[in-house]
């Protein structure tokens, strides 16, 4: 193990992290918040750039690492960043305890949104700043981000880390530098975002909001960006505008396709990209489960609470198939009184989740796209024995390996789906009665296994809100620090897709070679 | 295509049905029931043993089969059983609805014990009788035990059959000939049913049933014979007394097991038996699960309706682990009411189930084993890519293929779930209240999704009951007739381990070679 060349690249993280933290440092003294805000930040960055600079200073040995050292270090990076980032809502004493805080913060960086706050208008500006900046920072990676001031000679090290950091079954490069590459997909979401709070300034401010309007477009831009979701204001998204509503719904689905794709079409490649089978798979997903959420809003429309009209049936639709598909978890209405099959769309698409190398979480569609081709090869296996398979992605010839690993992913999601399930089963709060308050009136939910299931599944595919008791208006505040440590692991598992997070825990990965 | 050969095996079977039925026969005409319930058994026999000797007629070309043909026959062969098993039922009115019928007989012949049968008391000898035979016909399978009696030349052909109709990852054979393994297997089994109903008939009698000693005993054996589970007095088995109870518990352990495992112990090498690392995981999770479920209402003994003393704490525990891990479904107090640590204990034991080639269902505990280390060497090639793997399972090398297959079974059974409960969200009983009258006393539960996705679990993994509406003391009657086909073709893609049925079901099975 290359201590001192991992402790090298989590020093510069640090320090790049108290950098960060500079941005919700400046929007403290914007807001002239009291001395204790100012300091939340203050300490924590003073920590973070001390550390780092100490651990700069032993010389490495050799350069380079191996696949396991890259593995373990993404995971630990993770880790690091959340315990670091977490401090200034406990110093601040907005998210007094630090179990919380650091679910908040993991949940911030990993994209979840999920949170423990049950009342948003006592968070301070800074905050609320840094809960949504952490979904930016962590949507496109933090690692894959330090890539580009590491050293060029180090690209198969590089490689190992943008292996172990990106999400989808396989990673590649768009260009032949791993440097330049990176640097091209920063580009575009920085681009992306700079587009995305433009628009959304165009809006009319949210009334009793006015003097929040860049402030509110920033965040909502930061949460969609990441398809993170945390909440500013009370009711998530539902005091927005229809304009805005649509403007952040589309950006969510543009935010969930590969970024690989924009690069196509900047390079002017448009027929690639229409070409690309995981792309039209996430379209058609997105089309077929908007028409089957609208059409059964629209039939059973006297069996919901709320009064929508046509042009909101579908809107809502729009929306929270946006949002759930892409993991963002941003809520315009309450879904969870919709009518079953409704919901039970919605559940499906926060298990597949949106493309692979998006900032989102999930299986991927890449990942039900290969599935689905590997099950139909060992079929056509079975009917003929001497078939051999010249099946494709996106192109190329279709590995074994490659359906192999991605059966092996779903089984070991299922795995923890399961095991953790069973684990919230401990939790005192199943049986007891959560009061929901919400666009569909005031009501009472037992916490039961619909809760536990879709909360597991809303960490581990970094989805934010969950049903039930656990639902787009309730918080996770009520769960016991034993199931908010587990839900806080499963975020992270769900981000890093399982593997490093076993590497790092794995005695093996730290035995002598 | 060798439909010759294929009708020449689906007629034998036909014929094997029809003279299987006249032991319900027998038994309506010894409890002297009125015409109707003769005709009933009468009328599928004839049509069965005219239609089986026509599909004597046509000569084959050729006599052996291909792997595809043999598992397109053992699905097929499992359908047809079901729509003409079905037919007393509504021949005799006792359940007057087709669908309704095949439903049940389905669930029966695969071993669910899943039952759309509202009033148990109104049902006849007959009906009782046909239904719980239909377990342990099931149990072991059909086709195998018609293989007994195809011509030895066919080794290659039968083994075809044998693969698509055993459940578990892989298919041994006890002894070189298929016949000789499959008479060992059978007289195992004979002798196992006949010891539990020998000893089951020790116990007092019931009150209020003290005419139906020998009657019950052997329903409740062949229930627990095939691990199928269908009740035949209210309650499932509340009635008996303690000590049939845990002899059915005891029992229903057993036939959890390989039998393999029991030719062994014949054969005098009981040391391998202890050594089969399946058989430990399996006796592992017994009693880890009974002591968790134990250990839970002990704790929690207050909150749970039914008052439990400490015997009536361990007994249920046990009775309902080992019914729920063997996929069986018989019942001794509703669960249903238990603490969310035990139900969820439960419900993981429900997606486990017992061990490959016995006659239970579910995922089956040597695939769970074989994934665990399927997953422990991916993660030590990515901690050492030149690792090479010496992984065994009981005692062989443990081949790739043999890991990716089970990933792969997996992967298929969470989609066909998660698919499923999207289907039966269509359903317009989701939403509604349904009363449960229990040992727990009278209570109102709302039909919602844990209903369904515990109903779509005890379909495919050939349990019976399962939780909230349709929970040990509700039935699967109100589900639409879409929902019931559904849930019917599910027990077959269960029972069958998916496969047979999607190559039945794939045109390419049918195209020319």
């Amino acid at each position: 193990m290359n201590y001192r060349k991992l402790g090298k690249i989590l020093g510069k993280i640090m320090i790049l992290e108290g950098i960060l933290m500079l941005a919700p440092l400046a929007v403290s003294l914007i807001y002239k918040e009291n001395i204790r805000y100012i300091l939340a930040f203050v300490v924590p960055i003073v920590a973070l750039v001390g550390i780092g600079f100490l651990l700069q200073v032993p010389k490495p040995k050799r350069e380079t690492f191996y696949q396991r050292e890259g593995f373990a270090l993404v995971a630990m990076v993770w880790i690091v960043m959340t315990l670091f980032g977490a401090l200034p809502f406990v110093i601040n004493k907005d998210i007094p305890n630090y179990v919380d805080a650091c679910f908040e913060m993991m949940s911030g960086f990993t994209t979840t949104g999920s949170s423990i706050i049950t009342d948003i208008t006592k968070m301070s500006h800074s905050t609320l700043f840094w809960r949504s900046f952490s979904h930016w920072i962590g949507g496109m990676g933090i690692l894959v981000f330090v890539l580009i001031f590491i050293p060029e000679s180090n690209e198969g090290s590089s490689m190992h880390l943008l292996r172990a950091e990106s999400p989808g079954p396989q990673v590649g490069k768009i260009v032949s530098k791993m440097k330049v590459t990176t640097r091209i997909l920063y580009l575009i979401y920085l681009g992306m975002t700079v587009l995305e709070v433009g628009i959304l300034m165009c809006d009319k401010p949210i009334p009793g909001y006015e003097n929040e309007k860049f402030f509110f477009s920033l965040l909502a831009t930061f949460g969609s960006a990441g398809t993170g979701g945390f909440g500013f204001i009370p009711g998530s998204m539902e005091l927005f505008h229809p304009f805005s509503q649509y403007v952040i719904a589309i950006f969510l689905i543009l935010f969930g396709c590969n970024f690989s794709l924009y690069y196509l079409i900047l390079i002017g490649k448009v027929k690639d990209v229409l070409r690309s089978e995981e792309f039209r798979t996430y379209f058609l997903i997105i089309v077929a489960a908007v028409t089957i959420i609208f059409i059964s809003l629209m039939t059973r429309l006297s069996q919901i609470p709320q009064a929508y009209t046509t042009e909101e049936s579908f809107r809502h639709s729009l929306f929270q198939v946006a949002s759930l598909m892409t993991t963002t978890g941003f809520t315009t209405t309450d879904y969870h009184v919709w009518p079953m099959t409704a919901t039970m769309t919605l559940l499906v698409l926060m298990f597949i989740g949106a493309m692979a190398g998006s900032t989102s979480g999930g299986i991927k569609v890449s990942r039900i796209v290969l599935a689905v081709k590997g099950v139909y090869i060992n079929n056509r296996k079975l009917i003929n024995p001497r078939y051999v398979p010249k099946a494709k992605f996106e192109g190329k010839t279709l590995e074994e390996k490659t359906i192999n690993d991605v059966f092996a992913f779903i089984t070991l999601y299922f795995f923890l789906l399961l095991f953790s399930v069973l684990l919230l089963s401990f939790d005192p709060i199943n049986g007891q009665s959560v009061t929901v308050v919400s666009d569909a009136g005031t009501y009472a939910v037992e916490h039961g296994f619909f809760s536990n299931f879709s909360a597991v599944v809303a960490c581990l595919s970094n989805i934010g809100p969950a049903f039930e008791a656990v639902g787009p208006y309730a918080s996770f505040a009520g769960y016991s620090y034993f199931s908010k440590i587990l839900l806080t692991l499963l975020m992270l598992l769900g981000r890093l897709e399982i593997l490093p997070v076993l590497i790092l825990f794995n005695p093996k990965t730290w035995k002598k070679a």
